[in-house]
């Protein structure tokens, strides 16, 4: 690795724990982000269990989130990027570690049931670096030790990807899966990001919600969900949606007709 | 996740950690490999110091190296690989953990004057694979976590990697490391746990056609072409579905949604 600068793209990349219990696994997983080149992290509503070195662990409160303060044991384990945690912001909700992000990659196991399988990290990791090059926010995220991400958070996120390893004792600390993807990523980094640069505009994820909060209404108001599963019909055309990296025009076209078809709707 | 079994070559891979410290990283390195199917550890000569959860040390004595037992630390950190920690292999040289070794190949930091470059983990693990799956025995060697491998033990290795990473700050623990090694390695195993067959069914385009064809007898009836460029809009909205790899079940969901909305339409 010649000491070039880090390429600045990097820093469009950060790292997301969510409901993080142990504080040796923040600080750990820090350091481990910072040895491969990146240094943004956010933290999801902490949810800190006492250790031997944390006796009595600081209780999150989702209404002062930022004045969340990490113990001591984050910063020993940080060691060298203690600058990582000072500098990590931390928010009371996954939608708001996301917020502005264009990408968003969420580790899952590949026990849940899942209709589309997740990606390795290294089938992803060019992507997630076009994107970054390209000027979008980008978004690693990492659920709680012993249950993950819920299917909420995991539905949030427009990417899943999942470690490959031994099928009959699978044990991944949490610290240790961000070392991995952080690694798989930096691993691409000399490769020549040169691909053609897409002309397309991918948008913040808050526009895809608001294209199916708009879906939502209007189903709604024709009655379209009656004897139908509301939940999954608009968590399937999320999907579709998010797949498609839909682009602003094609959201403005989608929501300009569900905009007339609710002036042209009889009142119910 | 198929329930191949690992391949037995696996087991010609040994990990050998040299003059180690911390107690917890022998623990965590158990886990990591584990994880990454390998289960043959090999310590030479730990150096344990003394750490919160293990104040007194066990001091190794190379009379009688087997003899030597990790204290509680280790096997906390093992999680579930314990029987890892419990069949390691303790000897006082790294020439005696590298007996009837063909290929041993030494993590070293670039910053090592070394006439030879080392490999990256990647460039070397088809090597290492083969190597061990046509029979030989294979050394993965790690050093202390403060100075790590001496220039004589690096010598007793016939290969060298490096991992790269932030040239501005490279702070990687040793169980990470052995993470990082690891999980290179398993990436190239070659186990069917590719993807489970999607149960997406993208459609034949007549089918696309027909969404689109849908969609436009909506937005004649409720005007919504009025000022706009009809087929400019009707092709990205083509687009955007094929780009999707729309499926069936997506399709009949926003079909049933626009026939819902064609009978609660005014007529015109």
């Amino acid at each position: 690795m010649t000491t070039a600068l880090l390429p600045e793209f990097l820093q469009r990349i950060r790292v997301v724990l969510c409901r993080t219990a142990h504080p040796a696994n923040i600080g750990s997983a820090a350091r481990a982000m910072k040895t491969m080149g990146l240094t943004r992290l956010v933290l999801v509503a902490p949810e800190l269990i006492h250790t031997p070195m944390t006796p009595r662990p600081p209780t999150f409160d989702p209404a002062h989130a930022q004045d969340f303060r990490l113990p001591e044991e984050s910063f020993i384990l940080a060691s060298g990027a203690a600058d990582v945690l000072e500098n990590a912001r931390v928010v009371a909700t996954l939608n708001q570690a996301l917020h502005d992000t264009t990408l968003s990659c969420a580790l899952t196991s590949r026990r849940r049931e899942l209709s589309v399988p997740p990606a390795t990290p290294r089938e992803l990791a060019p992507e997630l670096l076009q994107a970054a090059s390209a000027g979008q926010e980008v978004a690693l995220v990492f659920g709680n030790e012993s249950y993950g991400l819920s299917i909420e958070e995991s539905t949030l996120c427009n990417r899943l990807i999942t470690i490959n390893g031994n099928p009959d004792y699978f044990s991944l600390n949490l610290a240790q899966a961000v070392q991995v993807v952080t690694y798989e990523l930096f691993s691409h980094v000399d490769l020549p990001l040169d691909r053609l640069r897409s002309t397309a505009q991918p948008v913040p994820r808050q526009e895809i919600d608001g294209l199916i909060g708009h879906f939502e209404n209007v189903m709604d108001d024709i009655g379209f969900f009656e004897r139908r599963n509301r939940e999954r019909l608009l968590r399937r055309l999320r999907r579709l949606f998010d797949r498609a990296d839909t682009e602003r025009e094609e959201i403005d076209i989608l929501r300009g007709f569900l905009k007339t078809v609710q002036k042209n709707t009889n009142p119910r």
